[in-house]
This record gives structure tokens, sequence and C-alpha cells, in this order.
């Protein structure tokens, strides 16, 4: 479930003629897929220790362009190779893994990975979300973070694109920091000057498409890093295949190289820090999840699927977040 | 002298196509003028209690525009005006009041003036400078801030308007905050949502001829608050009229206004901190201050002005930062 997902889209409804609708995961359906089997490979190891645990559901993204749903392949499957021995099967509910509105417009998906004990990663989060817009048209939102203990202080991955027409795209990439930069200026040459983030950030933002995208959430303007990447990406009516384009070219290879820092930072599993640190850290991590549930989600939720399956599914983001 | 002056003008060089120069100060020359006398009356009588101390020097702004002349003159008269009674008159010496470097061809001035001891203002500091660059073309840099003692936390005022060409300018006003906001979001709703920062920040934005402007600095980018301004603003080469409108009806009214804001702010005295708050202030503070002046204002003073006359000015600014 992306942090500012909910936040991200009662925004972009100021700026593309919508109302406010709400959060986002991966589709899941009750078939299963060879993609799926190959992602799901090591949590069923780590699941029965050689007696495959059951193939769930699958993953499938019926409402997005080609190029979205390549991309959104080809993290899931990278994070699967690459920490998939981190990371204990999702123990979301069926009904929550994949839920719907009453009259099934909107739809919503959603996987929650723990890390193992030894891991650095508190768990990762997926998500896609079908939102029917009542003038027409529709919002698809994908999501996939990484939120780290409070034992490091490796940045939290996320990952959010959003498709709010066909020729207008919100997306959402960065390493959140964790820290008080202002303090703690290291942590800036370590994790963002070091990796070159700032690159790829100017990168995207060189294509006369691109424009920064300012959350209406002042407090999320200063949740995102320096070099995170929080932009708009708008063509003519006409353009849809230059939007597809931008995301097989550009957002893709960026956000393949931003998850790849991110994974090696995990893999070499960061600075460990002593108990005072540890405890600031926690408190910091619990505003940010609190901020994005209580101030965007617990609102766009329900509006969007009604009271009941709202409540089901942020039970279980609130249980993963820690907010409850 | 400009927090993120220097900074701001190492990274407009590559945007425009000039080389790194420096800082920036109110010009001050040997002779009287009315509108200095008004600007010092409070001073004169703070200085000797009734006796008046001499007029020292004088503001001009030999090098800029009328609309941007105009605005200085409002800003500096509305803090002599509104704050003059919580000011000492400026301790700076003579030959750092102004200065230039070598030939001439670059001047800048400095202008400091501490809070008394009853009042919530460390000091304010404003400047201006002119830098001739080598291929023709001159940077016209003006700054007024306002730094806040530990014992408070209203945010610092920031105000930087950066002429790098005839058609090009740089704009930086903000008030900044002095509290981490994620572990702080009250701070955020006092002193940005309750005073109505943003809808000053969307109105520039709105413009056509105005773009987000992304310091070189990352840590100068986690400076900045959520609302505050930081912006290109680019006119067509045979449109320099367009940006005069742009500093008279645009830039003028905003930063009045944010400055009023700011001026309230500082007039009703701010919260009251505790011991434990005053000292990771005082720390946070001092951290700002420290990279402004040892990244940026160290390595572009000398460049610009040679050693010896960086030396003294840096010694000033120093000096009043604490940071010495």
């Amino acid at each position: 479930m992306g942090l500012l997902a909910a936040n991200l889209i009662s925004s972009a409804c100021c700026f593309v003629p919508l109302p406010p609708p709400s959060p986002l995961r991966f589709q899941a359906k009750r078939s299963s897929q060879r993609v799926l089997k190959a992602a799901l490979t090591s949590s069923e190891k780590m699941d029965s220790g050689g007696q495959a645990a059951p193939v769930s559901k699958l993953m499938e993204f019926p409402h997005l362009t080609a190029a979205h749903t390549d991309l959104m392949l080809y993290l899931i499957q990278t994070v699967e190779n690459g920490l998939g021995d981190h990371l204990l099967p999702s123990t979301v509910p069926t009904d929550v893994e994949y839920y719907e509105n009453k009259n099934g417009t909107s739809q919503g998906t959603l996987l929650i990975r723990h890390g193992i004990p030894s891991s650095p990663i508190d768990f990762m989060i997926a998500s896609w979300l079908h939102l029917k817009q009542p003038q027409g048209g529709a919002f698809n939102i994908t999501n996939i973070a990484g939120y780290m203990k409070p034992s490091n202080d490796i940045p939290h991955f996320q990952f959010e694109l959003v498709q709010c027409s066909p020729t207008f795209l919100i997306f959402f990439l960065d390493l959140l920091p964790r820290t008080d930069i202002i303090l703690h200026p290291d942590y800036l040459t370590t994790y963002y000057e070091e990796t070159g983030l700032e690159k790829l950030r100017q990168r995207l933002a060189a294509l006369p498409e691109v424009s920064p995208y300012f959350s209406s959430s002042l407090y999320f303007r200063k949740v995102v890093s320096s070099t995170g990447i929080l932009v708009g990406v708008k063509c003519e009516e006409s353009e849809s295949k230059r939007v597809e384009e931008i995301v097989r070219e550009e957002i893709g290879p960026i956000s393949k190289e931003v998850m790849r820092i991110w994974m090696e930072l995990c893999l070499n599993g960061g600075r460990e820090l002593e108990e005072d640190e540890r405890s600031l850290m926690e408190k910091r991590d619990l505003m940010i999840k609190r901020k994005a549930i209580e101030m965007d989600l617990s609102k766009s939720m329900p509006l969007q699927f009604g009271e009941e399956v709202a409540n089901r599914v942020l039970q279980v983001i609130r249980s993963a977040f820690k907010t409850a």
C-alpha cells in the first residue's frame, strides 16, 4: 500500500478533472499463472522447507498498458530473485489479497511479506488498485515498497506509478530518509550522494513532458528525499503512445536502477544502530506510516470501497505498519 | 548574507552559461540619502539614547531594475518600521559594509543587526552583490534574512532574489523550519498551514515563466520548507520587461506578504522552549549556518573577491552565525 497513494490520488483529482478516490495493490486472482509461480518459488521454500505451500493467487495487471505491466512484473521478479530469501510468505487473508467495491467497478489487491528475523527488511508491501471514476475513466495505481527495521538506517524503498488517464501519469520513486538530514548530513552522503541518485532524477526531469508534482500534503513533501522523484507526466491528448514510451524507456530503467541500488544496500545490511538511535528511528518511521494511514487511507478507502471492505483492508495494513 | 546565495549562484551557472561566483548584500555608499536616514532612525535612537549615531552609509541599488530596487527598499523599510525597536545598530566594520574586488568590477555590501536581549530575533542580515562575469554580464544578488534565537521556534526568514541576466531570475523565499517536521507535524500546522503560505507558493508557480529550481546542494533541498518558494523565472530574450513585470506584480506582493506573516510571528514572540528542545534547536540552526558557510561561501568568496577581502567578510559572517 503506497505511502503517498491516497494523497497522490486526491491531489491528482485536482489536476485532471476527476473526484477524490484512494489506495492500491497487485491484482491477485484465484487462478495460477507461470509468472506468479516463479515469483513465489522462494516463499514456497521458506514456507514449508520442501513441501510447497499452495500457490494462492495470481499477479495479473488487467487494466494496465503493456509497458506498465512489464515494469511491474520485472520489479516483483527482481525482489523475488534478489531478496526472496529475506522474506516470509504473505499472510494477507484471501479477502484482502483481492477485494472490490459492491458493484465490482473498483478493485484492489494487497501483498505483504515480512522479513525473516535476520533480515534488515521489516516488510515489503505491494499492491495495485483500479478505481473507476464516476465521470468515466479510471485510475490505475501500482505500488511496491520496502520498509526497513529500526535496527538499521537503510532508507525505505518507494515505487508508485499512477495512471490517471491515457495521457497523464503521476510517478513517485524514492529512498525515504529515516533521519533528520539537517543534523545528519553524512546520511545524505552515504545514501544519496554516493549512490548517484541525483543523476537519475535529473534524467527524468529533463523530459519536456515531465514536471515536478507537488503533493497536496505539506507533510509528505517533507517525507520525500532530496533526490526523490515525484513528477507528473503529461502528454497531448493524441499522444498516449508517448506515455507508454516514457514508461518503457525512462521510468522503467530509472526504477530498475533505484531498486538495484536499494537492494544492494539491503544486502550489505546497513549500519547497526545504538539503542537511543533505534528508538528515535522507530518513532520517526511510525509517524510517517501513521500519517499515511490516518490522513489519507482511512478517509479515502471507505469512500471508494465502503466501510466494511475498507476496515478489513486497513486492519491488515495497520497491523503491518504497527500503527494499530 | 543569503543562506543559499553562493549555492544558488554556483547552480545558476549551470543554468545560464556563466561561471561560479559567490554571495551578496545591500549596497552601502559613503554619502547620505533620505531613504537611508529613514531606515536608520530607530537604530540611531538605540545606539545612543538621544545622541544620533553617525549616518554611516547609504542604501543604493545601482545595478538593479526599478522594480527590484523598489521591492528591496520596501522590505528594508518594513523591517525598520515593524521590527526596528527589536534591533541594535549594525556593527559591521566599514570595509565589510562595502567591499569590492581588486579591479572594482565585483562589489558587495553587508549589514547585520543583532536583536536586543528581549527580542526573539537573533540577528537580521541583508546584503547585495554585483558580480561581473568573465564572459560579460553580471549577477545581481539581493538578500534579507532574519535568524531567530534558540529560545523560540519561530522559522527563520529568507528572501533572496538573483538577477542572472535580463531575462532570467532565481528567487528564494521561505520561512525555514527549525525542527524535524516528520516528528513534529504540529509545527507544520502552526507555521505553514495556518499562515496560508501554500497559496502564495501556488500563485507564483502558476505563471508559465516560473519553474521549480533545484539547488545543486542536496543538503539545502532539505533545508527548504514544504511551502518554500525556490524557482527560476525565465522569459524569452526579447522579454526583459516581462521579468520586471513579474517582480513588480507577483514576486513583490508575495514577498511582502510572507514578510508580513513572519513579522507577525516575531511580534507574537513564538513558543518558549524547554532546555532540551533549546539545545537541539541550537545544534540544528548551527548546522544549517555552518553548511552555508563551509560548503559555499568559503569556496566562492575568495574566487570572486580574493583571499584578503573574502577572509575579512567571512570573519564577520562567521561571528554573527556563531560558527567561528
